[in-house]
């Protein structure tokens, strides 16, 4: 268990020719996510990492705050038709939290939603405890365009297998502190959040979180929870994802490749001198 | 509303310079889908073919087998601040349907979930009504290379945005059928099989889906409820994505870019003469 890829044999088609070679994927399994014994949610991940992928999911839904409010985390029930333990079910419980999550209707990113964006912008908003908006972060457009680069060259499995999605948490000097790989992209970064929960560093004033693919809506909620002022990404942000990063006063970047980006809320914290107007 | 994509300025950064330009990005939306008047789950999506997206979705969860099983789609209460129908709640209504889902804990993807993958995998194929495995499909290596760039040719708001998933639906000869785009590539392949449910073309015997990105254990589910024989990704597979698609005997491609394709399962519907065994 617990391994990040696994190893098979493929058809390989190259033009008119075909082989059989072996080949690594990207490793995907169930995990159930339990708190204080009630079943949460069900997410299918990469194997490895687990205690930080739940501690970063209870960040990311507004649940826990600070390392203190995060109780025990734990494997639980979960046999596979021989009895052993699959550890595919990992409870979590948590201190001080007043109303516990106990189905998926009640999850954060859920629970204001299909009324419309604004509403589940707002519902992000009131659960956001740290002060992004504030944080002084400032970052040259040199330091940026090398982060992809250093992820890169953290990755273990990518390489390997072409299906890992990368999440990497760097500081202000661009130091890489923690780089996570999954199968799901939200799973990557609940991971790195999740590490930085367990080491006692949140809220992560002044740090700058990047990701190997598409900025969505839930990637920007989760680093404004964790108290992320920066997220860049390699590829393109929604709509949505954008709205958020401004209500919050987050930076969004993204198309961060090679020497360029695009920078699409907060650029005075990437921006040398007068910063552009950013509505129309 | 129902724009697929949403025009905004953008600081733009290239090397040393920076510049403020307008740019278009992937709209994102809640939708919140119900079935017979109680909620089921919440998605974010690109909106637009919001019908197919429920229709396609209650497919994947195996609700809904046959057109004639999918009573009615309505859009139904959710107002904005201003009172106006948000057009982000789709109300739908089964017949035949004897055990109604109700909450997430009963979605397919998440009832056996939180043992292992092999769990997961038979509760799929216990749901999976339509004999994928006796599929005579057969297609030339040289169909399926032309497959991706008659996707892109189709594909409206990508090149605008480079947010969107895609997947598209074609005949054994190659034909486009429908192609669909979504910020979650989830809903893409949802939007497609939809289309077709709507259209009266389910079971899919003998048809080709493909998608933009990578093929997760959750999309080959949906090809497979929808009785689509082979799952073609432009990027890599997961391992739980094979194991699925072998004990359904669906056929699996995944890195199909150019003349080149890696297949995972199933290779005698794509190989012509003896076929290399798939087993170590």
């Amino acid at each position: 268990m617990a391994r990040a890829t696994v190893r098979r044999r493929v058809v390989r088609l190259r033009g008119a020719e075909q082989g059989v070679r072996p080949d690594a994927l990207a490793a995907e399994e169930p995990l159930e996510i339990r708190l204080g014994g009630a079943a949460l949610t069900v997410t299918m991940r990469t194997p490895g990492d687990d205690f930080d992928l739940v501690a970063g999911f209870l960040v990311g839904e507004g649940v826990v705050h600070t390392t203190g409010q995060l109780a025990a985390l734990r494997y639980c029930a979960g046999t596979d038709a021989e009895g052993a333990n699959t550890y595919n079910v990992v409870d979590a419980t948590v201190r001080g939290h007043a109303a516990p999550l106990s189905a998926h209707r009640n999850l954060l990113t859920t629970s204001a939603c299909g009324l419309c964006g604004r509403d589940t912008v707002e519902a992000v908003r009131t659960h956001s405890r740290w002060p992004v908006a504030e944080d002084p972060l400032r970052v040259s457009p040199a330091l940026l365009y090398a982060l992809p680069d250093r992820l890169r060259a953290a990755q273990r499995a990518f390489d390997a297998t072409g299906g890992l999605h990368a999440a990497a948490l760097f500081t202000a000097d661009g130091e890489l502190l923690c780089v996570r790989e999954d199968v799901g992209r939200h799973n990557a970064v609940d991971k790195v959040i999740g590490w930085a929960l367990r080491e006692g560093r949140l809220p992560l004033t002044g740090h700058v979180l990047l990701v190997s693919g598409r900025a969505s809506f839930e990637l920007t909620q989760k680093a404004a929870l964790a108290g992320i002022p920066l997220l860049a990404a390699v590829s393109a942000p929604s709509s949505l994802a954008v709205e958020l990063a401004e209500e919050l006063g987050l930076t969004l970047v993204g198309f961060l490749r090679g020497e360029s980006a695009n920078v699409y809320t907060g650029a005075e914290r990437v921006t040398a001198g007068q910063v552009p107007s950013d509505r129309p």
